[in-house]
């Protein structure tokens, strides 16, 4: 028997959680899921004879040297920031250890220690990052093998609201993930290279500076940049690529909508509002205009930002309630917590939602003087508001790591993200029996015109 | 014989120095400048048989405390982080102290010392903060005395160029102070307060949300808002003011021109950009725009920002040659540095040139039950490069505080910033005698149409 120890039973260990239950007898495993609400884990276990339930806490050094020195592998849930304090205790009692987060240089640190150890260490093996990389990485190794000269890589993952759920909201989107890191996104400077020129925009023009981008028998989203690509020139190694781009994907329409609360300022988290207990959605958008007593709110944002009155995106204002004088119903915030706190009024998933992810690659490159071009593409749909579609594509990498590490088919140590074949040809494979398939296509190279 | 301490003698200290050379003779002083340019120091003395130039450096302690020791009033116009060893030194040897820059919560922990002391310490006694605090509160204070209701107070500061020397400038704007912060302005969020309302304005809005504002004499101005008008509440002692606003003065057309810059993403300071050793003006401004081979740098940015070609803005951009094949000349930097750099060429005072300094106040009140509205304004004129208005507007303030307090005709001790009667009403009088002198009138009260 070997015992795997999950940290977190929250949303997203939905499907890590059926998949080691589910492959738990036939693998021989013991499963131990070690969460602050033991009710939430035990109702994740649905009594399954293999797997029991612990109360945790982080920083409770006996309870974490306990739990890890049980187990042979160790899965965090926990929030980013926490990783660090499990990984030191994997690396001093020599345990495997997974996370679906982003690599640190505090992590990374210990990769001398895992390395020493024999054990296996791996970050980033969840979505966005975890499958971007290895579904990237497959196409671009493939293309190097053949000696092609890359000339362009772009990709772009979206969470979004499955069509079948998006009803009567005409912004085509709900919240299907960290709500907050919805309302801060793009903050800060893009940087990217196009045609080998460095380009930057920023976090003012983000969502007007859109790409369009087209996925078969899905049609097309809007892609808009996402933080530092250029640093994934060293991750991918693909320094000298001419163009790097890497992007969030929304339904069209989206972002011309949400760049409204980017120009108002609805989105600063740095300050706190004055009276925010007594304010009302409408108040709220009037604090960002100017001070007019005989115009209404809907023509002074409309004239702020060049909008006709029946401009779509006044209705997608309307639809949110944003002019409504409903209170905010918050006694305090920024104004990023108070738009998040109207938002999440009509942008929570309900119980019959589905949600849905789309990932979406493009490689540009040059075999035999000719350019070329491949697009592939994975869309995965939720089951329900439990088995979310991002429960499956963060969990299923991880669980699938979780066993082709304890089956011995990764034989890797130290501390890695999933670059390497070792890791992505297994992972990728199992995954495509999950039902998370890219398709591949080779399409006429797209040129600037 | 009364002693004086002047530390830094840099462009901002010629006005400054100059008053207190021109009344060392009637008024009994000894003067010494402390300055690690000694040359410099002793070129502003001109052999003035009553001032010294010495060596400086405000982290050897030995040297400031006998410089400290040996005056019994000390002005520093050193950078504004460091005037606090000073300040500490000036508590500890009792001795008063002056600064034209902002109060901060570590000088203000001082207070004690100084009043324990009987010794005054004078923080914001320049221009902005400085003038604008005393002229501000001698008509504050004055509506008080009679009862009026104070409705609102709107204020507001420009260093300009004067007009005879704008030239074939299109921005008919150069630097005239701080490059840096000039280029750096209105980062951040600014909070106002307009007939109750408390109102927000993001940078990436903030020059396009600009005052016309009407100057006897000298046409229209434009002001845009300074940070956070909000805290000006408690200073001035105008809780329950239903209009407060403080902002910056340029000449019309300045804020929609640079609002270019600000969209582009051209002001930022927060990452480096790469390649800038071979980066040209063009270069700089592409980096912002999309990749394109086939369009030019000016209709992309003309598209980008909807303007047409022929506007005005695009010429202010084509006169600092923004579109020229010209080396930046710089290895490295931010945007903002890189910006700066560039503006250099072309917005830096030439030795003929003078600059301008506009100052504007407006005052509501209710007097009577009857609504009335005062506007003072302030506009000086350099002489030229060297005796700028800056250095006047900055330095006199500072040099007249310090002959009332060696007059001991401002009798107060503890750290303060001017506004209270005791120092505002003679320095404010004295002012007058050099020239910088406040026009009132009443008019009629604008309301919002």
């Amino acid at each position: 028997m070997q015992n795997i120890l999950i940290i977190g039973a929250g949303k997203s260990s939905t499907a890590l959680i059926n998949y080691l239950l589910d492959h738990a007898t036939e693998e021989q495993w013991n499963i131990t899921i070690a969460e602050k609400d033991l009710k939430l884990a035990e109702s994740k276990i649905k009594d399954h004879p293999q797997a029991k339930a612990v109360p945790f806490d982080v920083f409770d050094e006996e309870i974490l040297t306990n739990l890890v020195g049980e187990h042979e592998l160790i899965i965090s849930m926990l929030p980013a920031s926490l990783h660090i304090h499990v990984a030191r205790k994997c690396a001093e009692l020599k345990k495997h250890f997974l996370t679906a987060s982003y690599l640190t240089e505090e992590i990374k640190s210990l990769h001398g220690q895992f390395e020493n150890a024999g054990k296996l260490m791996i970050m980033e093996m969840g979505l966005d990052p975890g499958i971007d990389h290895m579904s990237a990485m497959k196409v671009l190794d493939e293309l190097r093998e053949k000696k092609y000269e890359l000339t362009g890589f772009e990709t772009f993952t979206g969470g979004l609201v499955a069509e079948e759920s998006v009803g009567d909201n005409p912004w085509k989107y709900k919240f299907t993930w960290n709500p907050r890191n919805v309302v801060l996104a793009g903050q800060g400077t893009c940087k990217f290279i196009q045609e080998g020129r460095y380009k930057y925009i920023p976090y003012q023009k983000l969502f007007r500076r859109t790409e369009a981008i087209y996925i078969p028998d899905h049609g097309y989203f809007e892609g808009y940049a996402n933080r530092d690509s250029l640093s994934y020139l060293d991750v991918y190694n693909l320094r000298g690529i001419k163009t790097l781009y890497r992007g969030t994907l929304r339904r069209p329409g989206y972002c011309a909508a949400w760049d409204v609360f980017v120009q108002l300022g609805a989105t600063d988290d740095t300050y706190e509002m004055e009276n925010v207990s007594n304010m009302t959605h409408r108040q709220f958008i009037n604090s960002f205009l100017s001070y007019n007593p005989k115009d209404s709110i809907e023509l002074k944002l409309a004239h702020y930002l060049s909008l006709d009155l029946d401009n779509g995106i006044m209705f997608k204002l309307k639809w949110l309630g944003m002019f409504d004088d409903e209170l905010v119903g918050l006694n305090q915030g920024t104004p990023a917590q108070i738009l998040e706190h109207i938002l999440k009024k009509k942008w929570t998933l309900e119980p019959h939602d589905k949600d849905m992810i789309v990932m979406w690659h493009k490689f540009n490159f040059v075999a035999d003087g000719k350019p070329r071009q491949i697009e592939s593409s994975m869309v995965t749909m939720g089951d329900d508001e439990v088995n979310t579609a991002m429960s499956k594509t963060v969990g299923l990498p991880l669980a699938i790591a979780a066993k082709l590490i304890l089956q011995g088919k990764i034989k890797l140590s130290g501390v890695h993200v999933p670059i390497k074949k070792e890791i992505y040809e297994p992972v990728l494979d199992e995954l495509t029996n999950t039902g998370l398939v890219f398709s591949e296509r080779e399409v006429e190279p797209t040129f600037y015109s």
